[in-house]
């Protein structure tokens, strides 16, 4: 190997490292113990604020021009705030790199899909059961302005959940996004969509 | 140590391999020893076939016309066969009750997201992070006409899987769809999407 290639190499395995070293607890790490009670499947705004706070990824979806206009859902961590001092509005660290942030800056609806199923707290029921909650927030998918409180707060919010993003490759441009909410989809038991205002989900009480 | 301290020693070991071993279990619903071997990076068909074969569950995506054309994504179980036996064909068990599958019969746009972190293979990488695989296919979301040899199939593939889905409301008219995939997005390192074609992904030996 020649000094060319040895630098390179080194470079290679230098982010390799970065993020295959992450801190963050994995999905075992993160106990059952560490999530807080759920609330009753009748107050929909505390469920799914808590659906949402609890969370670290879901599924972000927008249109592909490149696909025809397809759907196209796109694997994402996310964070609201702290577990349960979320905001309620969803946060993410996206680079352009990546076909979720080029769709969003051409066509900006959106939807961010997330489980109750990776908390553990569904029991023996099937991920597709309606008492294993589920959750759709759509809306716009929206760059934060970096010169404001709300890119500070967001920032916190995602380091916090999502330690090993601090160290990710400068030069791939992550930013902020953040989901304008305009409307929610819960299922967190039988009887079909529970009803639930944008509003009473932002300004209910955790 | 003396016996105390060891007993003492003991207890927090004890409950400590209850929430981590229970973790597991409840989280996914069945252990990590049960995930067949991951196949190398570099082979993305089989990697792909893997990660649909493992996983039980995703976000299917559909075109919501009451939303403004949105993409509306839903958390759905799924299955393309038995674990190591899929046909790499993903089937839903989905009633017009829901969305998802109203969206479908006006609009066949689709794409399926699937992520590898559920399975809880990968280490402590963040559900973000390209080393822990993610895939979505994208496609026509249609209905598999019952009387045929491939509803069969799915039947089986779906109920086996899923075994609740054999209890589930008969007035809610479940019925059978498949993704009839036309792209595949997967990252499972770095260096960004991984080139894979239909025909790669569909006749790879698993």
């Amino acid at each position: 190997m020649n000094n060319k290639s040895l630098v390179h190499f080194l470079q290679v395995l230098s982010l390799v490292l970065f993020f295959v070293v992450g801190t963050q607890d994995s999905v075992e790490g993160r106990l059952i113990s560490t999530i807080s009670k759920k609330p009753h499947p009748n107050d929909a705004a505390a469920y799914a604020r808590w659906l949402v706070s609890q969370n670290y990824w879901g599924v972000l979806n927008t249109i592909s021009s490149d696909l025809g206009g397809a759907p196209f859902g796109n694997v994402v961590s996310f964070s609201d705030g702290l577990p349960n001092e979320g905001s309620g509005v969803p946060y993410f660290y996206l680079t352009t790199l990546d076909p979720t942030a080029r769709n969003a800056l051409r066509d900006k609806r959106s939807s961010l899909a997330i489980s109750e199923y990776p908390l553990g707290t569904c029991g023996e029921r099937d991920p597709e059961n309606p008492a294993c909650a589920k959750i759709t927030l759509t809306g716009k998918l929206v760059l934060v302005d970096v010169s404001t409180k709300e890119a500070e707060f967001a920032e916190h919010a995602l380091f916090t959940k999502h330690p090993e993003m601090m160290d990710w490759p400068e030069d791939h441009n992550f930013q902020i996004f953040k989901l304008e909410i305009e409307d929610i989809f819960l299922i967190n038991w039988f009887g079909g969509r529970k009803p639930l205002t944008v509003d009473q989900y932002l300004h209910t009480k955790m």
